[in-house]
């Protein structure tokens, strides 16, 4: 067998390499999964930039050029984005080509991927790594981040369980754990787990600003980790959520209860109340690292 | 000039060497600050693995024997447990000696030593390191916890300098920023940057543990780290929420309007005010980074 054949892609092309996309990419590489990387980027500057990394083999702002030839092509874009090139590249791709995505959302992208690879070849199925940082783009990558985080696979049907295997196998090859759901189901579970934490650390960092302007600088890391990913990209989650935005609504209701329950018992002085409640916080947030 | 001389303190005490107690402790020995540390603790059983520690000269369960002939006091314990204490230790302290707190809470703390110490030569004033851990106790103790964190120190009233100043360079002495302010000030504040924070993150994880039991494992960094201070000592932070009530009720309040203004914005699918408020939290959370 010679050197060429122990490639698992020929050609692998990452569509958007900001954080996410430039990691996956610098990880195929590393990790020998793909003879040739290539990237499709939207930004004329960034190109020869791109281009001149060692994981990056060629780089180019077309994005039919990009795909035309590949055997994977990993959609990195923003949501709204990924929901249209999607179009795009179901109509390019080679019959051979399995293509995922990285979004947030996946009813949505996985929908449209449906309509349109329905008379291909082809073949998509929808991806979400779950891992990131408050830190956007190409600069702060790096395939560690990869490394031990979870990615839920979200198959539209159960009639193509080879595409699964593939998928599965790719991101397990980047070092992540994988789990298989519905796309109905993952935007319910991220919605809770990730896009409801956005919100309330927007909120809350919004909050303590109408308070307390001069005196934030005090605060302990507390307020720092609580708050950290409301310095995400806002433009990137003003999409996320309000793709979400079904699930998103009842989940903030259910906090807001929450909050109201608990406020009740602080005003009232009910110290059995408030020490049940922060107990049982405190058991589940443990049990969450355990699960690490 | 003797060795000795160059202490700053003859006896300082320790009282309740828990997380912070024993890491300012450990600080005050380690920068020799100190000739001698004595420490109480309540715990007839860790009596003995306390004593044997390098930092602490002499471990003891009695309060008096603890306090008397010391120069310094610094009381350690659990809120409402140094409200009880200060009129303890007023009573057993010598002439010249200074005390202080560490607690979360300065308007109980400080009105209680004001009416303790009034007739006395010893002196009282309040303080408020704004650091820590989720984990609590004597092992995870590090004088390295308090180097270049805020320190809040908060006399009743400004008719003795001497003191404050003391206490000033008693806490940049173990490396931390000191800001001057009132109790009042001090619990509207810390209310704001520490105890809003907990509430949120302790009703982010119970309601997110309400959605969603069995897949909260497969949550990022950003669940994680938005409800790290969920998992403090509820015990101890009930005494603190209950202790500033009023304060907090109303953040509360203004928490809960934040969270219903941003669902209005998303069922409403307005894109530009749920940008504008992600935007606006992101350039608070950029600030505080900023401010470091």
């Amino acid at each position: 067998m010679s050197q060429e054949d122990s490639f698992k892609y020929n050609r692998a092309t990452v569509v958007g390499p900001g954080l996410l996309g430039a990691s996956i990419a610098m990880g195929l590489k590393k990790k020998h999964m793909v003879k040739e990387l290539w990237v499709w980027l939207r930004s004329e500057a960034k190109k020869d930039h791109c281009a001149s990394s060692a994981w990056c083999d060629h780089a180019t702002n077309n994005l039919q050029e990009a795909v035309v030839g590949s055997d994977l092509v990993i959609l990195c874009t923003p949501v709204a984005t990924i929901t249209e090139q999607i179009n795009q590249v179901s109509k390019w791709v080679n019959p051979q080509c399995i293509v995922t995505d990285i979004g947030s959302l996946k009813n949505t992208i996985c929908s449209a991927a449906v309509e349109a690879f329905k008379d291909k070849e082809s073949s998509f199925i929808g991806s979400h790594p779950m891992t990131g940082s408050e830190k956007s783009g190409l600069e702060y990558a790096s395939s560690e981040i990869l490394e031990n985080k979870n990615c839920i696979v979200t198959p539209s049907s159960e009639d193509d369980p080879e595409s699964f295997d593939k998928m599965k196998r790719m991101w397990e090859g980047l070092g992540m754990r994988v789990t298989k759901m519905s796309p109905t189901k993952h935007d319910q579970i991220v919605g809770c787990i990730s896009h409801l934490p956005h919100v309330v650390a927007s909120c809350l960092i919004n909050t303590v600003e109408r308070k307390n302007f001069d005196q934030l600088y005090l605060c302990g890391d507390g307020l720092r980790d609580t708050t950290r990913i409301a310095a995400g990209n806002p433009e990137m989650w003003q999409q996320i959520i309000l793709g979400n935005k079904e699930n998103l609504v009842e989940m903030m209701d259910d906090m807001v209860d929450q909050l109201n329950r608990l406020k009740d018992a602080i005003a009232k002085n009910d110290k059995q109340s408030v020490g049940d409640f922060l107990e049982k916080a405190k058991v589940v947030r443990d049990e969450l690292d355990d699960k690490r």
